[in-house]
């Protein structure tokens, strides 16, 4: 079985290239197509409780997952664009976040690893 | 093998678990963190022209990839919270885009779905 | 006295003319420099509860005020750059809101105006 | 005459009062929506080419200004809500910014000040 995100980045090369949209595609636009879309999810839960945004319907689940996939494909896309292996840098930044917020110092409280 | 996205899923609610952060994981904060890293993410590219951003240097790769992998680890906790399953929305989203873009009418353009 | 919007709007000419910096403040790109800047501004709230935002500290709220500054300063360049009238926009934006949510309506709910 | 910025907040203060939204505009929120609409601001420009944004059409730009007067109505909202004076905070910044970039250094290059 592919891996998920490697299976996505293929689809989306031939994607565009079926399309010939490489051309639109430099890494300074899919950077900002994925802001805008990661602002179409936030969208969803701007006057949203926290509470609330905990228990949304199965309806605006289902929004939230379509802008949830945009943010994604553009993200994959960019990760191709720039030979970016993404799963190899999310798992690097987790052991660097690990380094940076320790447990027992990092417990229960949301502050920045420089105000620890 | 497992999944890459499954299994920062499993890192990340380990992670979470240990420091007692479910408490700040609202879908709520967890899309406004996304959305603030989408910006530091686009920052590396918002004097760049398009040539530029398409030509970054190693060193400037590094940064962006640790931007991109903030993105990816918000966006894989809110599928999390919101028990999405990121790659199938993100493969669907896929076949929805190939039915607004049939290749004939989308090929070379960057109009939008209702515009073509 | 000068309007303020009008003030700043030559400042930040005259400040950008000084540098050579017309070159790099294409709509595109202010239209980036402002959705970073507000996520620098979001960051300040990401992980705070509302109530909590509602009463930062004097020193949190310095920082918060710088943000919003750069945020309208990017704001006042693009109008520049577009030629638009921000405070005429504001105004229009105003009364067409006053038509889309009547009071009767809109009070007490944050529904958008399409399902009020 | 009242300072355009002034009387955008008296007649926004007057409008969530008479819809009762006081309760939606804590700064957490507004800073959320100010981002949600820099994002659909900056929509207009994410394939443009630099040039393209430069020149768009009549059309076009009344929608541009739309979305711009929807991040300046909750940029004041926010100073209200926050009790900030956001024109002085944004003199503030452009005497900052005079120090940080001095012209000599500054002129024709896009540098951030740390790297000047």
């Amino acid at each position: 079985m592919a891996d998920t995100l490697e299976l996505l980045a293929q689809k989306l090369r031939d994607f565009a290239a079926a399309r010939d949209w490489e051309q639109f595609h430099s890494p300074k636009n899919l950077a900002s197509a994925l802001i805008v879309e990661a602002g179409e999810l936030l969208e969803h839960f701007q006057w949203a409780t926290e509470e609330e945004s905990r228990t949304i319907s199965t309806a605006k689940r289902e929004e939230v997952a379509e802008e949830m996939a945009d943010v994604l494909l553009y993200l994959v896309q960019l990760a191709s664009a720039l030979n970016v292996d993404l799963g190899e840098a999310a798992l690097k930044k987790i052991k660097k976040n690990a380094e940076r917020y320790p447990e027992h110092l990092a417990r229960g409280t949301s502050r920045k690893h420089d105000e620890l």
